[in-house]
């Protein structure tokens, strides 16, 4: 199979992090789309992924499959420990919940500020932007921090007690990263935390 | 088990569509959660899911689990058919990315245009309101429905062609709805579509 994605991109970065923790990675050529070019944005990528996002998964049969998310359930059906995405109902709920909001408070959230209230990609891929939008998603990206950081104090992952669900965690390790590349200063906790789950 | 949720409410209703077609509504019982009060919004609301949405699940053991895509998960996880998240990994992936990009495209862009660009729930709930960017995502949902009534002009289902997957149609049903309580006017093939799919 193969993964179009670009190595500086905090989405494509959680799809690598769960081929790594289910050593996916020698079943996968990586095709570089350059951001920073909007080839994410030109007609050839759209007409296969409309919301013109990376990364996007090629499967051999010519199937595409776009969205963070969608990749990491298929990669975690597939055999081989560990399981990503739960086990029984529960898990399965509160993981996809926790996967959701870590999105919703932090990722997308930071992703607004960086593509709305900071030159983002530049001027020619960035055709619109709303700058108080974009600021007031960084406020709550950092209102989520505090958040995450006080379920970290809590226990030694965001979604469950248990083992096996480290990449939830990492998620928020590429959110710190992302943030910090787009200017965002993070609580302290929440990169104590991470600095240690980046070691794992 | 408890749902928390409101009648009239769009992303509450995907989990009652997901409740029917897994013909388990009489597990559960609903707990209406006034979203014209603001109750979402309150203390003891956000103490038990932090990002103030409806609808919410709690189990008999006291977990409380968010998210309309999450519950579904929990839901679907449970004995009994229809599947609606898919059996194999490639199902799994399309159908993901599919609730993802409805989501994307068009649910939560009528949902930010409601919440930003109209009155929405009032001046009460809605404390901060950007018109541009509502006004911006009416438009993309706009688009959305044209992208979506394209697909649903080549295939039956907005995932997948085969069976069992008609709460993704329904999904979009719903949003035809929503759109329409927000004053956003839909592209007429996808309504036709979906007045199909609500009689199945």
């Amino acid at each position: 199979m193969k993964i179009y994605d670009w190595p500086t991109g905090p989405y494509p970065a959680r799809v690598r992090i769960a081929l790594a923790e289910k050593n996916l990675q020698s079943r996968v050529q990586f095709v570089s789309v350059d951001l920073w070019k909007g080839e994410h944005k030109k007609p050839d990528f759209l007409a296969r992924n409309y919301s013109g996002t990376l990364p996007e998964l090629e499967l051999d049969d010519g199937t595409f499959i776009a969205e963070c998310t969608a990749i990491t359930e298929y990669l975690d059906a597939l055999d081989g420990a560990p399981t990503l995405t739960g086990r029984s109902p529960r898990e399965k709920g509160l993981i996809h919940m926790m996967s959701k909001r870590a999105e919703l408070e932090l990722l997308d959230a930071i992703s607004v500020y960086f593509h709305h209230a900071t030159p983002g990609l530049g001027p020619d891929v960035e055709i619109y932007q709303n700058a108080e939008w974009g600021f007031h998603q960084r406020d709550k990206a950092l209102r989520g921090m505090h958040y995450f950081d006080g379920i970290l104090k809590r226990r030694p992952f965001v979604a469950l007690d248990g083992r096996h669900h480290g990449h939830r965690r990492l998620d928020l390790c590429r959110a710190r990263e992302a943030a910090g590349a787009s200017g965002v200063r993070g609580s302290s906790g929440l990169v104590r935390k991470d600095a240690g789950a980046s070691q794992r």
